[in-house]
C-alpha cells in the first residue's frame, strides 16, 4: 500500500500507455492527498474495457500520455477523509466510469449523471476538484494499485457479491451500460416481452443475463453459428445466426426491444425489420462511420431508436442490488496485472470470454 | 347527391388519376351499398396531401388506376346504416387516413390504429369489409362527391369548428400527423419545454400551432430567411435560418423536442446537435434514400430518435377537441374541385400556404 493521508499526495503503482501503440509499462503514479469527502481505495480488480482501447490508442482524439485507463474498479478502502460517512477502512468499494459531477443540474437531479456537463470521467478527464494538485489534474484510472476519489462516486458492494469480487468489476461499466437502457427505456419488469440482443461479447452476454433476470424471453442475434453454444449457456432462449436468411425471416416483427451491442459498422435495416411496430431499438455502440438508416423502417413502424451511454449513481446501486439478488455476474478471464499487454491485445482481437479483469492483489492485498 | 340506400351501390362523381402522370379527370365512382354500420357522407371539403402525390405518381410502388386519392375528408351525412348510432342524416362527419382496422389487436386496443396489420387505408388499400362489392374492393378516397365508410372511423366535428369546415379537412392527416407524436412521445402539457420544428409547410405550421397551444416555446428551423415572416405570423417564438451558422450556433443543445417535417434528404447530424441531452428527435418524413446518422450524436447524448406515422381514432378525437378549444386550424388555400390539377401541381412545387383544400360543395351542397 502506498503512503496516504491528509496533506500528503500518495504514490502508487500503475500500468500506463505512453503513446498510441497500445503498449503498457509500469509507472509510479501520484494520487491526491485525501480531501475531506475522499476515499482512498487499494484496487484489487480492474476490468479491461473497449473504451480503454479507444482512448489509449487515440482513436477518440489525441490524449495526454502517460495515460492509465480502467473504469471498472473494485478495491478495499485504505483511508477515508474526515467527512466520509459511507465507508470505513477495510470496506470494499467500487468505482465506475465517472468520479465527479455537479450534483445540481437537471441530469444529476434525475440520476442521468453521465450527461452532466461537469461530469469527470474516471480517466483522461480534467479534474474539477478544488485542491487537486498539479500532478493529478488529469484523472487516471484503475490499472493502478490505488485510487483516491469522492465518496459519493464510490459504490458499496452488496454482501452476496463479496465472494466473487473479481466478477463485480465489469459490472461497473459493461454491466451498467446494458442494465441502464433496459430500465430507463423499458422498465424493471420485462415479463411477456421478447428482447433481442445483437452481438454476443462483453456487453451482449450481460444484456442476456439482465433481460432474463427481469423476466424477458431473449433471442441473441450474431452473424455466424460460432457463438451459439456460448449464448445458450449464458441463458438465451434462442439464437439466430443473422447471416442465415432462413433463421432471420421467422423473426420478422417479433422483438419488442432490440439491444445493439455490435461495436462495428453493420447494416441496421434488416434488424429494424425484426422489431415489432411501436418497438424500441437501443443503440449502445458508436462505430466511427455514420450508419445508413431507411426512414421508412423507423417512421412507418413507429420505432424508437434510443441511444444510451451509461447509467447514473442511483441506478448503478440498483443494478448491484439486482446482481446480488439474482447472482448476475459476467463471465470473466482474470489475469494478473503484469499480463496487461497480453490481455489488451486479445481484447482488441475479440479473443476473450467475455471480459478481461486485471488482478492487482499482488500489489494491494 | 348520388343515389344511396341499403342494397344498392351508389354512384358519385370523383377526380381520378389514370396513370402516373399526375393528371386527374372526372369519373363516375361506385360506392358500396350501406352496410349496417356504414355512414354515407356527401363530401364538402377534401384536403390535398403529399401522400396523395406519392401514391398516384406511383412513387411508393405501382398502383391500380384509376385512383381517387384524398384522406382529409369533411362532409355531411346523407344516409346511415341500420346499426349506426353516432350519426344521423344531416350531421357533419370527417374521415382521415384509414377507414377500417381489426379493433382487437394490441395496436387497436392501445389506440395505435395505424399500426394494425388489418388497417385499411382510405384509398389504394384492399377493403376487408364483408359484403364489399367487386367494384369497391380497392378503397378510393376523398376527391369525390361521396364516401361510404364505417361509422367507427368517422369523426364528429366539434361545434366550434363547424363555421370553418374547410379548414378542418387538413387536420385529419396533417393535423394528427403532427399532434399525435407530441402527445405520444412527450405529453399534453409542454409547459417549460422548447420545441424545435424543422421545415415550415403543411405539417410544420400545424406543429407550431399545436406545440404553442400545449404551452411550449417554439423555434422554427428552415434553410433560408424566406419563411421567417410566415413562421412568426403562425405563432413561432423564434426562427432560425439553418444555413446561417451564426444563427444555428447559439441554439446548440437548446431544444427538448425536435420535430422534423422536412420531406427531403438533409443532413440530420447538425440538427441532433441542437437537441438537449436525453432529448427527443421526432421524425415524420420518409425521404426515398436512407439517411446517414452518426451514432456518437445519438449514443453520447442519449437521444431518442422516434418515428411516427399517424394517430389512432381516440387521439384524433382528442386533437379535434383541442382544435375546437384553442381555435387551431391550418392556413389553407381553398380551391374549387375542378381546379384539382392546378392545386396538385402547385402542391408538388411547394407553392401553397400551407395546405390545399378542394371545395366540393358545388357537387354536394
Amino acid at each position: 500500500m502506498g503512503v496516504s493521508g491528509a496533506g500528503e499526495n500518495a504514490t502508487c503503482k500503475a500500468f500506463a500507455a505512453h503513446d498510441a501503440s497500445g503498449v503498457f509499462s509500469e509507472i509510479e503514479l501520484q494520487r491526491r492527498a485525501l480531501l475531506a469527502d475522499d476515499v482512498s481505495i487499494s484496487i484489487l480488480y480492474s476490468g479491461v474495457c473497449h473504451s480503454d482501447a479507444h482512448t489509449v490508442l487515440s482513436e477518440w482524439g489525441p490524449i495526454p500520455y502517460p495515460m492509465v485507463p480502467g473504469h471498472e474498479i473494485v478495491g478495499r478502502v485504505d483511508a477515508v477523509g474526515s467527512a466520509v460517512t459511507k465507508f470505513k477502512v477495510g470496506d470494499i468499494g467500487a468505482v465506475g466510469t465517472f468520479v465527479d459531477q455537479c450534483d445540481s443540474c437537471e441530469f444529476c437531479k434525475n440520476d442521468l449523471t453521465a450527461l452532466c456537463t461537469q461530469m469527470t470521467a474516471t480517466y483522461n478527464s480534467k479534474s474539477r476538484r478544488e485542491g487537486e494538485p498539479e500532478c493529478c489534474k488529469i484523472t487516471q484510472g484503475g490499472y493502478a494499485s490505488k485510487i483516491v476519489t469522492r465518496e459519493a462516486n464510490v459504490f458499496q458492494v452488496p454482501e452476496a457479491l463479496l465472494p466473487q469480487l473479481e466478477k463485480v468489476a465489469p459490472l461497473l461499466c459493461a454491466g451498467i451500460t446494458t442494465y441502464f437502457p433496459i430500465v430507463h427505456y423499458v422498465g424493471e419488469d420485462l415479463t411477456g416481452l421478447h428482447v433481442g440482443v445483437m452481438g454476443f461479447g462483453g456487453l451482449g452476454h450481460l444484456a442476456i443475463k439482465f433481460a432474463k433476470a427481469m423476466g424477458a424471453r431473449v433471442t441473441v442475434f450474431s452473424r455466424s453459428e460460432q457463438k451459439r453454444a456460448g449464448a445458450m449457456e449464458c441463458g438465451a432462449d434462442e439464437y439466430v445466426a443473422s447471416a442465415d436468411d432462413a433463421q432471420m425471416k421467422p423473426k420478422a416483427r417479433s422483438v419488442d426491444v432490440m439491444i445493439n451491442t455490435v461495436p462495428f459498422l453493420i447494416d441496421l435495416n434488416p434488424y429494424f425489420a425484426l422489431v415489432k411496430k411501436n418497438g424500441k431499438f437501443i443503440q449502445l455502440s458508436v462505430p466511427e462511420k455514420p450508419m445508413s438508416i431507411h426512414m421508412g423502417m423507423i417512421v412507418m413502424n413507429q420505432l424508437q431508436f434510443c441511444g444510451s451511454l451509461v447509467g447514473g449513481l442511483k441506478v448503478t446501486e440498483k443494478m448491484l442490488a439486482l446482481c446480488a439478488e439474482k447472482n448476475i455476474v459476467p463471465m470473466c478471464e482474470v489475469v494478473e496485472v503484469g499480463r496487461v499487454n497480453e490481455a489488451f491485445k486479445r481484447m482488441i482481437a475479440g479473443d476473450v470470454k467475455y471480459r478481461f479483469v486485471l488482478d492487482l492483489t499482488k500489489w494491494t492485498d
